[in-house]
């Protein structure tokens, strides 16, 4: 059940659901009608699919705003609010302009077409146009194209989400701003077509259901890059080789990000079934919700337990982002049929994720949010994990965990050097130490309460 | 594609939806099956349309509310909590006992009837009793009943909730509360049946297919009349010509507010398309969220582009509120084939709520979150943007804003009268210094925060 | 239309169902097709209503984090969002591993069996392996089994969230998960078998039709348990007979909370019609949906007009508490055709919830945010007025309530006090002074907030 590339495992499906309904109806044996939703229903129920999951989808940007701003310190609260909402803005028109083409259209093996724009198909304008001669193509397509396109769109927005919280703090707005132009626009959608697109991971049989390595360690990469051009915030990492506390400012705005985001993967897995028009789909994606569901538990209780070793007690954060990272590790292949492995491999990315922020941190690379262990590290786990759960081949799935990183790190890390060379990267120091709400902005999050000052020696 | 009335446009395109089936069904060309779901199926998908995405419009209630909560200063954020609450109970209530009658029954041209209550159809009743001959009748219709009664409820909350923003800080709980039931139960229901009730607006052709002008613009004329019965804020504007700073208290929960309207807006606009029973309809509902978003976008990044030149600086507020302007903007026409149009009508309402935060500052009209100018004049916007992007004709898409603004705003201002010499509109000096939560609730929002002392001078 | 148990009306409904088209076949009186949605389709209908309507109520506990947190002082806000992730990251775990099987599978009249784990059926299986003649078995069984795992498994996860809030600031991290995992485990799953299990109470002709008493009393009993073994917060009660007043910490939070918990309440009773795949259970679904919000918005006003005779002011937590006590006491018969009942029996609830914390604090029971009244009071009000508006046999519904009251109460206050004896139930004084934030997890909520020094006298 592991898909080859979207497109192409809708195919599949479909298949399966005509061959399924051809074999019934000539042995006769099923007591009830077992005709598939027909050709218009399937329709409707397929592209409604997408656009509501792709709601849902939508929403875990409101997820990660709300975990970064509550992750960041009060003095730099009201920016990621700003990168955030931006960031949305910005991948949804950069995919609509020339993303999504480059991702899916006539894709050969290394990336689509560098064309402008896209848009619903002349059937389905006809169609709407009162050309009912037009119904019949239109429903062939199996959805709406614009459905697609909108579950799509909502995708490369989450990849974006994940470099705004790593790099909170310190990155310049139109710095950052930029790079997710090129993210978006450029960088995800040619890994994009390398997988989903149909290009040569596609074809090699590289196996990513939901996105582990193609949505979240393409983001997680992407972040990493940004980081090590950027740089670790002011004093975070002290010469006497201690660690900077910076603990979020505000805990109940965090958690309710991480739930968000869990409700939002509902529709990031889900969805990513790509079709409902038949009992075969709507069972399998009942399985993809049971086990992302599974999976994010496991990742939160045993984050909670291995905090207290590694960590040092018992930490909030580290099972927040254990319930991330256990659905981040499921992604690569929720549709498994064993709900003790989803269990297993959610469990494991909040293993990951724990020890990943201590890793993190001895590598004196500064996270604000814990994006890189939870995305990419728990991301390349999950994608490893299909492996002995679902069949994958280890080679193929190292290779495209490999191609992916390496084309999207050094891409990136090449982009956030430029954007460093004319526009700067980085904030001024004082800007820093004043908090880039105030110095940017000149709004404060929270202007009338009064703040602690900053007594941690630096 | 544009409705003509919410029912009218309904039967239309089940109209369109059947012709095509014939047409099909004796020219045989498709090959594939493609007869509309058929009627117990089409019946299932539109009343869950309603419902579902119904459910997504009341979260624009929470929107509103922390859009709201998180704008004011803190010592008004737990009455504006209490007036939202409060305001989506009363919308309802009112609307079930007497809105929904005033605005659908026996629409004549200019109201329907002063009937008491509503409720399922004796058929209705009759199929959930048993009685299988009601089957038939019942499918019909369309739609379930009170999924369609659902769906226009949650409609009139959103009118109201514009109200409670313009007004925050200094309107009085009660006053605020017995305008708002006037809202609901009369002024929206009226100008509700002479468009979507099919009243003289719609027979001249009217088109505002999710509610620009019958919604947002209504939530706007009203809020300006109270604007201006109220006043503005004490000392907001100063004597010498300047402008008091007022911040928003909360700066991420105002954030999270606009992602929770993007995300309603979503069942805003594509419920709006009133049925998913045919291809037809989610090709169309795709089309409408793919615009929705594209619309948002613009207006966010057109609002960060311009906020430098007109406000002084890059303006988070602006950019959130240009978000819903654009949101706003689009929701006259947002099943409009073409997306770049949905962009520039998006992005226009972003310019114009931004400068419209400026012209009522200059006209010393108190909109403490830009509701105004959000919901009002990019209402207008959008209702003529119908005409260059929807064929709408300009003529009746002026006399439609310009009837039911006088109508709403000359109305309001009269009830909002009646009312302050009743009632009180505004809370005390006393009261207002204090703030709201402390002098009428007796309840703090942040009870155990130290609040910086108010050191503008006024 | 009152469901007799969870798995027995579905059987009615499709039965009704196929009487009618029989019928009507028969009768061929209807002018349009009136074929129930085949089989396949009814299916992906029925399954797709369990998850989705599933995700709505898991968003449910984001409600309650939300609402728990803004009530706590600060100095525990932070504890309680690790206790609520925690608990539904149990409650998943707990009813896969065992909770599920005890409530479903197998039931006798007082409970299932105690195997372990549960999974898709062997036909799901074949026929996600492409094996099509496991087509017709799958549809037999009316949706997808992980469907209907999933949406159980959000209900136990809700009944573990009512006690949380009870407990909040007092009760120890690891004493409330241990009890929560035989809450959910063990405690719900047997009082589930018993009534939509198929057990003895369903027998009987108990009616509760999404869990006014089965899930909500139930939390409400095993938080009282809870609340009498923990005891009252230090000096909460004082000697001189008055009450120290702990203002809830963040408002707009705790609004929110509500908000999301109105929303997902929507998925509750919704999703409780158990079938989406005919014209009745649809216009059902959408009865439901109004009841539900009327009776909400009943229980705001109500309360709002109650709570200054009975609290001495317009009390915006009495609203919200409100809205949530007509939420549940709707809950148990939101199917009731009379929408004036819904209104009735909402509104009653705002007005016991009301009249509840004043009685608990009479009995100087220590509830922090006033579940047991919501819960467990307007619980015990809905189960009753089903027999009025729904009718229901009283001596059956009085039954049901003192049972599953007993059986939940007396085995509660046994495991908490085996817990109390064993891992202690309540933090020591030490800590209960500094706050658990600082002193269990060394994380504060807003570390960076100045807080006011608590003055008020003990």
């Amino acid at each position: 059940m592991a898909p080859i590339a979207r497109n192409a495992i809708l195919i599949r499906i479909l298949k399966i659901g005509l061959k399924g309904i051809t074999a019934i109806a000539l042995t006769a044996v099923a007591p009830i009608a077992v005709a598939s939703p027909d050709g218009e229903t399937g329709f409707v129920l397929n592209s409604f699919s997408f656009i509501l999951w792709g709601a849902l989808v939508m929403w875990m940007c409101a997820g990660f705003t709300m975990l970064e701003s509550g992750s960041v310190r009060t003095k730099n609260a009201s920016v990621i609010c700003l990168k955030n909402i931006g960031l949305y803005a910005i991948a949804g028109l950069a995919y609509y302009t020339l993303g999504y083409n480059l991702m899916y259209i006539d894709v050969g093996s290394f990336f689509g077409t560098f064309t402008l724009f896209y848009s619903s198909t002349p059937e389905e304008i006809a169609l709407l146009g009162g050309d009912s001669a037009a119904l019949g193509p239109v429903i062939e397509s199996g959805y709406s194209t614009m459905s697609d396109w909108f579950f799509q769109m909502v995708f490369v927005a989450t990849t974006a989400s994940i470099v705004s919280g790593t790099l909170a703090e310190r990155v310049k707005l139109w710095t950052f701003f930029a790079f997710t132009l090129i993210l978006t626009a450029i960088i995800y959608p040619i890994i994009g077509s390398w997988t989903w697109g149909g290009g040569w991971l596609s074809e090699m049989g590289f196996q990513d259901f939901a996105g582990s390595t193609i949505v979240h360690s393409t983001g997680g990469w992407a972040a990493l890059a940004g980081a090590i051009i950027v740089g670790a915030r002011a004093r975070k990492f002290r010469k006497d080789g201690t660690v900077k506390n910076t603990p979020p400012s505000n805990i109940p705005v965090v958690t309710l990000g991480v739930f968000i985001l869990w409700l939002g993967w509902f529709g990031f897995n889900g969805g990513s079934q790509l079709a409902m028009d038949s009992a075969l789909n709507v069972v399998a994606m009942s399985i993809i919700l049971a086990n992302t569901n599974l999976a994010a538990a496991a990742g939160v209780m045993v984050a909670m337990m291995v905090s207290r070793p590694i960590l040092g007690r018992v930490d909030l954060l580290a099972c927040l982002n254990g319930a991330i990272a256990g659905l981040v590790a499921i992604t690569a292949g929720p549709d498994i049929v064993s709900h003790q492995w989803a269990i297993v491999i959610g469990g494991i990315g909040g293993l990951v994720s724990t020890a990943g922020v201590k890793l993190l941190e001895n590598l004196k690379i500064d996270d604000v949010v814990g994006a890189v262990p939870a995305h990419l590290f728990a991301g390349i786990w999950g994608t490893l994990a299909v492996c002995i759960a679902g069949g994958a081949k280890f080679s193929v799935q190292l290779i495209g965990i490999l191609a992916i990183g390496a084309f999207v790190f050094i891409t990136s890390l090449i982009v956030w050097k430029i954007l460093d060379m004319t526009m700067k990267a980085r904030v001024t120091p004082n800007v820093e130490e004043l908090g880039q709400d105030v110095a940017e902005l000149g709004i404060e999050a929270y202007p009338e309460f009064m703040i602690m000052p900053d007594n941690d020696p630096d």
